[in-house]
């Protein structure tokens, strides 16, 4: 199983009819269960060298349609992290404030410093989902919006951030399974939001924006990953992975010793 | 054991030397380390049912001297909580902005809104201790901090938020053994800053103010609690297990589902 199988290449690989919501690369459950606490380690030691180190950064930008699995993949994955240096957002529907500013604004500030991880639960790409879908703002609104992020994302590249996409992509019926157990379990209501049928019944609209964004802002220094959902092993496995790659591939290094502390002697 | 003989009550409780920095509360090594995992899912379950609930918040104060281990408690307890609704801040020197503002008003920011943790890496209480210990300043002006602070976290307190602070308790002799380890081993030297030394340097001017502070800040609402910390596998268990008590104290609930949603079915 290739890695970059997960991650949009090209207009061509955009398509989300080209990628199974219930594909499991070849993985056993079990497999794949076993694995997990070892990558978790592995994930956490590369951590704390980031944070040593002081120097880069790591952005986890997680968004996919509702009961997609945002907040089980911050549970279970990012859940290994440690939480010095660990910074959840998630992103609601702008305030007053907020949308009295440019879309960016409130999502700069939420960007880790070097030596951190953030991880966004939805994102500045909800400013391009939502208004087009629900056709709230022009055309002429909307549209520069792909720019401005691809530029963005670039000044957070450039200034040693990381940046990886993920996109949780779960079949219709899954979907459907998960909100009616939403709706039938007294310890799951209260994630369930009637809003969220409105948007279900736009599935295939929300689906045009997304290959649009896909398209669009799926780049070298800050790529998109469709991640296969419905199964929600592969996808903490598979999430895991791309993490732990993208940190290897930093060759995050500890700091060296600072000049005349070799041999000291505490008294 | 009773959780309540770590918990700071009245002039009595605040001496230091009242609390064995390698206390074990009777209990086995193995016995604290078995029982952590089911610790720490038992708070994980809590806090979902806080974030769930959406009403009151927790926030946990740490100090503690240099490697007393604030933030092995953070990785290891601290790590067991969700990081969605999980915020970890580490207080540093003030910066230029935030020493032109009154001493609360950066803290202020980030304390924990309805339905989150947040956890404190040092906090208000080092805009006491430092510049009473290095005289930065005079103390007409440190001296009122006391009562600023206890009306704070009784505004926190009001508000819904549970304020529970740790004094993490080394002894001298273990400090020094951490930080020489520091110094030994590469992959910890980066922790190592010199400046450490002059606080081991003043350990008793810290002792006596730390001693004030739990005087005149252990309240019922916003109590502070000495943490033996000499042994590590103690540490955790304990601050677990007072989190984990003060959370069932706050009896949460999860919220009642809205009206209409009974027997749905979703298409």
């Amino acid at each position: 199983m290739d890695l970059d199988d997960y991650r949009v290449r090209g207009a061509g690989k955009a398509k989300l009819s080209e990628y199974k919501p219930d594909d499991n690369g070849g993985l056993e459950r079990a497999e794949a269960e076993a694995e997990l606490p070892d990558l978790l380690r592995r994930m956490q030691d590369l951590q704390q060298c980031l944070y040593a180190e002081k120097k880069r950064s790591l952005l986890l930008v997680l968004q996919g349609r509702d009961a997609s699995g945002k907040d089980g993949t911050i549970k279970h994955v990012a859940g290994g992290f440690n939480p010095l240096g660990t910074h959840v957002m998630a992103f609601k529907a702008p305030n007053e404030l907020e949308r009295a500013h440019d879309f960016l604004w409130r999502i700069h500030h939420h960007v880790p410093p070097a030596g951190h991880v953030a991880i966004f639960n939805r994102s500045h790409y909800e400013d391009i989902l939502v208004p087009t879908v629900e056709k709230l703002q022009p055309k002429h609104v909307i549209e520069p919006r792909y720019d401005h992020i691809r530029r963005f994302e670039e000044l957070l590249h450039d200034s040693g951030t990381c940046v990886l996409k993920f996109f949780l992509h779960i079949s219709k019926d899954e979907q459907r399974e998960r909100l009616q157990e939403r709706l039938d379990s007294p310890e799951k209501r209260w994630k369930f939001d009637p809003h969220d049928l409105n948007a279900r019944a736009a599935w295939d609209e929300f689906t045009a924006v997304y290959q649009q964004i896909f398209v669009r802002t799926s780049t070298e220094d800050a790529p998109w990953h469709i991640i296969p959902a419905d199964r929600k092993w592969f996808r903490n496995w598979l999430v895991a992975r791309i993490i732990i790659r993208a940190l290897e591939r930093m060759d995050l290094q500890y700091p060296a010793s600072p000049p005349g502390l070799e041999g000291m002697k505490i008294v």
